[in-house]
């Protein structure tokens, strides 16, 4: 015998989520069954907010609740450095880190020949029209290090490069922590290749 | 520099539920936002139908969004056993043993005397009046085999019994497919005391 109908949506519902398999479903669903209205509320009135509110920044591409976001808007911020992304949420884990302290350009995606995503898929042109406008001295590509973002950061740093703007790369290597025997030889690869003088 | 405000009150939001930590609930955040809109509402329009429709069965006290849950609605359950559970969430896992098939009554909950909560606390007075009323013939106690699930099982079994209604407990034991090397010895105890002739 099913739970009740509403129970049942409730539960497919919170199983489309990503990482909520049907148990982590059935333990939210019970929750929220459990929590008086107002807070179960509180949730289904925060998911409305965000899908009648929050919209695309009209510089960066950025997620926004007005025009700019809030870094765009932000007069804090040095507009002359543009961090490059693929995606909104690659931005929250770099201001986390609280050491750039310039704008961002959100392309949308990643090259990807094999998917069919090309230049004209992504906010590239956006990009090249800040760049023509604004008074930036660097753009530093933090396009993901793996096939795609590689090939995007390549691609844009072809395109930025004659323009006499400084173009940085997130450099690659161990991560902090890491385990050399356990490292995968690639990344090892790279931090030889890209060691320092101490 | 902090998400939109909508994106994170929402990220607030999704943070509360259970199982629910700040990367969880930012990868759900941000696929949400991905998502078209009607997909994002589905969620939001589950829960409040959740909370708007779903109030307890006015039999066994388990979630219904009619008078009575679709379980004591049905003809073709075993109206003469009630399987006694703690909470509404208990119920799923029993029914998805396909195993049993009489009827259901929620407690609300565990006697507890650290906790305050005594049999007034619960649904107990109400089982006792089905029991009166109706042709029960079996009462299978499924609380919890912890202090609190048995000490409600003694509980009502001294109540019950009087009234030459059999009382059942779900067998404790080793676990299908646990390892003799790693069973607690309480569970292990048990298992030997309880042990079957083959």
């Amino acid at each position: 015998m099913d739970a009740a109908p509403a129970i049942q949506t409730l539960l497919d519902e919170l199983g489309r989520l990503p990482g909520i398999g049907p148990k982590s479903a059935q333990r939210i669903a019970y929750w929220l069954l459990n929590a008086d209205r107002e807070t179960a509320l509180r949730l289904s009135d925060a998911i409305v907010q965000v899908k009648d509110t929050v919209h695309f920044c009209s510089v960066c591409f950025n997620y926004a609740q007005d025009d700019q976001c809030e870094i765009c808007a932000s007069t804090k911020r040095d507009h002359r450095v543009i961090c490059v992304v693929s995606e909104p949420q690659d931005i929250p884990p770099i201001e986390r880190t609280a050491t750039f302290f310039g704008t961002y350009h959100v392309l949308g995606g990643a090259l990807s020949p094999m998917d069919g995503i090309g230049p004209d898929d992504l906010h590239i042109a956006e990009l090249m029209a800040r760049l023509a406008s604004d008074e930036v001295t660097e753009v530093l590509l933090a396009t993901n290090p793996n096939v795609e973002g590689e090939t995007t950061a390549s691609y844009l740093a072809r395109l930025i490069k004659p323009l006499g703007i400084k173009v940085t790369r997130l450099a690659s290597g161990m991560p902090v922590g890491g385990d050399l025997e356990f490292i995968d030889e690639v990344t090892l690869a790279r931090a030889i290749e890209s060691r320092r003088v101490l």
